[in-house]
């Protein structure tokens, strides 16, 4: 618990009503959308700008304090969650927009900002944010960029990482790293930004971005295909990738968890049943959609696609994809595991993983599995099943790792997959994390716990994280 | 100087015909593209594999031995050449290309491999590579990624981090971080391989990178714009960023470097003289000729503007900028300063750095501007004045610190602009950059006095590199 004195000391950084200690109050900010995560902070607070984030952090590692740096709470790893004992940090009130330069397509952003917010500034000035998710609304640039989050256009524009021209951090001392703003093209020193991104809020907080837009393109084109494996997708995928105009997206699921998306919205699937649906998207200057259909034929027999060139059409294809987390939720707590297999190993690891599972919990558990086709990235849902089994993180994860895939693709690694780090990372990778951080946080007062495997020595004790049920993990 | 023992472990690594101690042998491996910058090693090493570069490193890490890894020295910032005491390891052995998939548009190669060969590679296969530079020859790709080297196509496709998937890197005690190789979208842990990117060899030596490749692009127009004001050049970059087909490179050329590069080429100008040239090319699916004459006539009267749609005609137009630097050298080893302004602040810094340095100096000095209109990138080109009259870089530097840009915009800070860090960078930023450098490199081999001004409790004495002159700074 944090001594009134210190609780004080916030309080004047804060005021009063930006400090959060009763528990109702604090509610809100103690459960992540997984459902499968949430914890006690000591308190909650909502610093208005960074010199406010710098104020309280220097009173944090001053205590040695422990603090979880907090966006829009869309993560599923349990890394935007506290824990006891630890503060949160929200940055919500980081919101505004601004500056940019629209000749350059730079746009600067708080990190408080949603997703959305950067995607409408940046249309209403002719240009597009190379990043789209379904959380786009709630969704915050600084907890993206921590993040590293991907989405759906990550076979065209990349991840956040590639999005980001430079970043303004407060570390853990309270100093504040400045960052070079717009117009940069700057390699004076290490850069410092990209240090940052993706560590989770491990290394300092965000407090706002220079983010780069991409261009707008005119013609647009999505096909929902039906195919009997994942390799011809792939094949597709690849023509595609170098195709006219280029591949936006590449999204994939599979017949089970379609059906269960068609329940949900009460629709019929647009093309008939089949193994594997893929669902495409290409962009670009000229209409691709002669291209596309082209390709698509080479890969699938004609009456399994169904192809959308105007919005609402394209909006009604990818609801198919969108809605797809809200069905399965339906069903209960899903275990949500976010992995990457090598191109090659999709389809073993697709037939696999239902055995695995069912093997190490119970035959009443299901398996529903959709992703992104261009970066190998499988979303993989686990129903029927206690939402605190870790049995099937463990079964999932130990598959992933033999067929020589990564842990983490795109959700990072938060506090529920630390356990299973080793796997993919060898002990010189972790070793180097831990020095870095360090460097960075030599109290260990930020994020403790996620990431990177604590051990005895760190000044902050190892608080574990709970689930729902108050099972200490 | 090392002693016979040590000399002995390093052979025992990589045979005798690989450790190059005599003046004759290693005078190739002593000196940069920039002619300005050269020193003596106590020995040069050429390792053959990611195993003896982290035999090597165990060895100096154990002896204390301050080690400058190199690529292909066309840096022009005394990065990749060494000084008194130092061995030189040279990654030039490392040179294998390959493996590949070139459905996922992913290419790995070794750190010695020349930047012509991925493009050679990738263009066999259907493929670009995002990053192109005049050096394309003898540039090799690890050396580009220590320096994050940005070249003509920066504005389309970013630096070279963003180029990279993952690294293979050994870390100043010898330990490799394998890195994710292929079909990478990983976030399991920090991403090592960005930390390492642009850091010019401080942190680690990078031994093999997997590539993203870019889809090749069948129309391509290139044009030379001549125009009043560098105003009416960003406005063009503007309007061509955001048009059909989309902006490939803009770069920009100054008066007087454009006389000088034609009296070099014995050609005439195809265009009128005017105050400035600047070279536009786009690329897309369809000719993007139409659209770019349509912005380009907003910026500047046709009969200043000459076009090429065929690929000797765009060579042509091209060769008046490669040829800048050799045009330039022409007159005597130049101060050759890479800096990055606002672009706001453009055209006051081109009206200023002339007075600015020959007031410093004398006013037999002269000045030669061009460089990457896209990202405000000018490399300042300076004649007249002793290769070593530190005066110069001076009041450039300081010049473009007024105006709130950057010391270093794509050619690094090597050893060269160390003394002027402190001007963009701030106590804090330093700081966090020493931090970094301690927890991967705790005795400081690895390239120390390059990127990071070294301070007195360093381990390894701050050895000085030397002009040409043999004056230290």
């Amino acid at each position: 618990m944090i001594s009134p004195d210190v609780l004080t000391e916030f309080q004047d950084v804060v005021g009063s009503s930006h400090l959060l200690v009763d528990p109702g109050m604090r509610a809100t900010y103690e459960v992540d959308w997984s459902r499968r995560w949430s914890g006690d902070a000591a308190a909650v607070i909502r610093p208005a700008n960074v010199d406010e984030v710098s104020a309280i952090l220097s009173v944090c590692n001053r205590h040695k304090i422990a603090c979880v740096p907090q966006g829009g709470r869309t993560g599923l790893v349990a890394g935007g969650v506290p824990y006891d004992g630890a503060i949160v940090v929200s940055l919500e009130r980081l919101n505004s927009l601004g500056p940019a330069d629209y000749d350059a397509g730079q746009l600067t952003a708080g990190s408080g900002v949603s997703l959305a917010a950067v995607q409408e500034s940046a249309a209403r000035n002719g240009w597009e944010f190379g990043v789209d998710l379904a959380a786009r609304d709630i969704a915050t640039i600084g907890g993206m960029i921590a993040t590293n989050a991907g989405g759906m256009r990550v076979v065209r524009y990349g991840q956040m990482r590639a999005q980001v021209l430079s970043l303004e951090v407060v570390l853990a001392d309270g100093s504040v790293l400045p960052g070079s703003g717009l117009a940069v093209k700057d390699n004076a020193g290490y850069d410092l930004s990209q240090v940052v991104i993706g560590t989770e809020g491990t290394l300092g907080i965000i407090t706002a971005a220079t983010l780069k837009l991409v261009r707008a393109l005119p013609q647009r084109v999505t096909a929902l295909v039906g195919l009997d494996s994942l390799a011809a997708g792939l094949s597709l995928v690849g023509k595609l990738r170098r195709g006219s105009g280029g591949l936006d997206a590449a999204e994939f699921t599979q017949e089970r968890a379609m059906d269960l998306v068609c329940r949900h919205l009460g629709r019929s699937c647009p093309i008939r049943r089949s193994r594997w649906y893929v669902l495409v998207e290409c962009a670009g200057d000229t209409d691709p959609a002669d291209a596309m259909l082209q390709a698509i034929e080479t890969a699938a027999v004609p009456d399994e696609v169904a192809v959308a060139v105007d919005a609402p059409g394209r909006q009604s294809l990818w609801q198919l994809r969108e809605q797809m987390p809200e069905a399965i939720a339906r069903l209960g707590i899903p275990h949500k595991l976010d992995v990457g297999l090598p191109f090659g190993k999709l389809d073993d690891f697709s037939r696999q993983v239902g055995a695995a599972v069912t093997a190490a919990t119970s035959p009443a558990s299901e398996i529903f599995l959709f992703g992104h086709l261009g970066e190998g990235n499988v979303h993989v849902n686990v129903t029927g099943v206690s939402a605190d089994d870790e049995r099937v993180d463990d079964a999932v994860l130990q598959l992933v790792a033999r067929l020589g895939g990564n842990i983490a693709s795109e959700h990072g690694v938060g506090r529920a997959k630390v356990p299973w780090l080793h796997l993919v990372r060898t002990p010189a990778e972790i070793q180097a994390m831990r020095s870095l951080k360090t460097a960075l946080d030599p109290n260990w007062i930020l994020n403790p716990g996620a990431v990177i495997p604590l051990i005895d020595q760190h000044p902050i004790t190892a608080t574990v994280v709970s689930n729902d049920d108050g099972i200490g993990r």
